[in-house]
């Protein structure tokens, strides 16, 4: 039985596809035959289930070591279908015509005890080096396998969440506030802003403080007329635009619509973030554990994966999910368009 | 009994004096009478100890939101004053002739129970908005107290922590290893190198396995002559300065140091962190916990808080100190400075 490399592909015939293909689901079924993609060769090789393939050009024979150093295969591809195999999985290689959509993917992974001629899929598998930046726009349906620099796997799971509460406040208005640097106060705030609607941080803990107001929260309420500020929301979107410049629009764009789904924002500094989410605040009384960690970035953002294994690492450590507001120019009506996406850890 | 803001002080009598410094720590003693930071007579307002102070250019009378509203105090400085007085602590706000050593510092705090009669020093405190980016070279002494766009506060403490193992090997030569992408696997490694050295990390977990050896490990191994792959060291440098930069430099001069110290270093990737690091390995079989989370910066750095918090909280969740290695250019010897900086919660 022979294998050989011809270009992209190597090839075998009906013997190499009842044992390779048939039995344990490598490759693709090619008239009679088989075709193999090099990382299958790879794994096969380094298994010992065959000790050479032939290179087609040159008639060496190459194995295992002599494969890896050729330019036929990407060392992160091979370490990450080995991991897979060794976690009781088959898989295919995303090639055209061997899988359902294989753009954007380098494996389709099938459910346990399943396989190529089954119809579900388990995963859709990018396999990328920690140094590989990843563009947030290309997110959302595949699981990223990440091999870090001494070559160990880790899954992340990503995915387009639904965000949604049941957060409703009736707000007051006209109440009178001052900008003091890079914040608000309130002197004399009604009760409702805080204790129902959870604006704020009183200066002291208890009813009839002072009230507290991130710029967000104020050019928020100062533009809905709640607050009363001198100069108006304008005055505070300013002060906040000098602070943090353009970042400053995002994160009230993003805001805007967590508060317009009936989520609570409040700030996520001690996680890092710049948020974290309640989903159901009556009151502040009764708060739950805050569900959320978000975090705003532009639209075309490019994650590296070492920034993203330290966010999803510290959500997952403090039980909250990650998730990354994408925020897009404004379309024809003036609103950004905010994609929201969720990335988590996946134990395959 | 009055006070009266004159420039960028707010003075008293010898009332205000026995009053406010004799029993309760604000102020410095000036004469006979008193001289308190407009901090100072903020907190005294907030409080209502005293319901105004006059400003001695204008004759008016000035209230806390007035005070504040003004030019003469930070909003930022007023938080942390009050929040480290509710911990009850006594402070000094660190001016020249006031406390020794005011440099880089806006309060001084007294332990518990002593104030500025005494000698003691508790803590060295920074204020800072979390806005503010902070150069690491002016930290290790002081204690950033950082206030979020809520106006909650948290501490962090810095300093200079002195790293040392007692990990070493007596390590083979002549290993033959290949360059594989931004990796290098070495065939048939002694079992010396992975088992008791802690380097590598074998393509399955067996010994007799190949090893695969991170770009910083096989670097620092081949120029100790323990690799021996085609282009040398300096082939292993160029591949990682392509893949890096001079983010590469700054690591791999950090890892050697690391092992120089008798502590090593595996990949912090799982952490977002450039190292992990273990104190005492003696071998693979019995490794206990790693201690460090390391990350490497150019010595000229400046922490943004956010980011600060971000990393000192995933440390504290999985139970490891965080270490930042500031990296300066090399020395007239050649060698690149490294100096080596903590960064923990506190709570004051």
């Amino acid at each position: 039985m022979e294998l050989v490399l011809e270009g992209d592909v190597v090839r075998g015939g009906s013997e190499a596809r009842e044992r390779f293909y048939d039995s344990r689901g490598y490759g693709h079924v090619d008239g009679g035959g088989l075709a193999l993609s090099p990382v299958e060769a790879a794994h096969l090789l380094y298994r010992g289930d065959v000790e050479h393939i032939r290179d087609g050009r040159s008639d060496e024979a190459l194995d295992f070591q002599a494969l890896l150093s050729s330019a036929a295969v990407s060392e992160i591809d091979v370490l990450v279908y080995k991991d897979l195999r060794d976690r009781g999985f088959y898989l295919s290689p995303a090639r055209e015509g061997w899988v359902d959509g294989p753009s954007g993917t380098d494996f389709v992974v099938y459910p346990r005890g399943q396989g190529p001629w089954d119809d579900d899929v388990a995963y859709r598998i990018r396999a990328i080096s920690e140094r590989t930046a990843v563009s947030a726009a290309t997110l959302g349906d595949s699981v990223l396998a990440v091999v870090d620099e001494e070559s160990a796997i880790t899954y992340l799971e990503t995915s387009h969440p639904d965000i949604a509460g049941s957060s409703t406040t009736d707000l007051p208005s006209g109440v009178a506030a001052d900008l003091l640097g890079d914040r608000v106060l309130a002197p004399d705030p009604p009760e409702a802003l805080y204790f129902e609607g959870f604006y704020g941080q009183p200066l002291d803990d208890e009813a009839g403080e002072p009230l507290q107001l991130s710029l967000i929260e104020a050019a928020a309420l100062a533009s809905q007329g709640v607050l009363d500020v001198e100069g108006g929301a304008d005055a505070i979107v300013e002060c906040g635009r000098e602070v943090e410049g353009e970042r400053f629009d995002r994160r009230l764009a993003v805001y805007r619509a967590l508060r317009e789904r009936g989520v609570v924002p409040k700030t996520g500094y001690k996680f890092g973030a710049d948020f974290r989410t309640y989903a159901d605040v009556e009151s502040v009384d009764s708060l739950g554990h805050s569900e959320l960690l978000v975090r705003v970035l532009p639209a075309d953002h490019a994650f590296t994966p070492r920034d993203l294994a330290l966010d999803v690492r510290l959500a997952h450590g403090v039980r909250k999910r990650m998730v990354f507001a994408l925020v897009a120019e404004a379309d024809a009506d003036g609103d950004p368009r905010i994609e929201w996406l969720e990335v988590g850890r996946l134990t395959p």
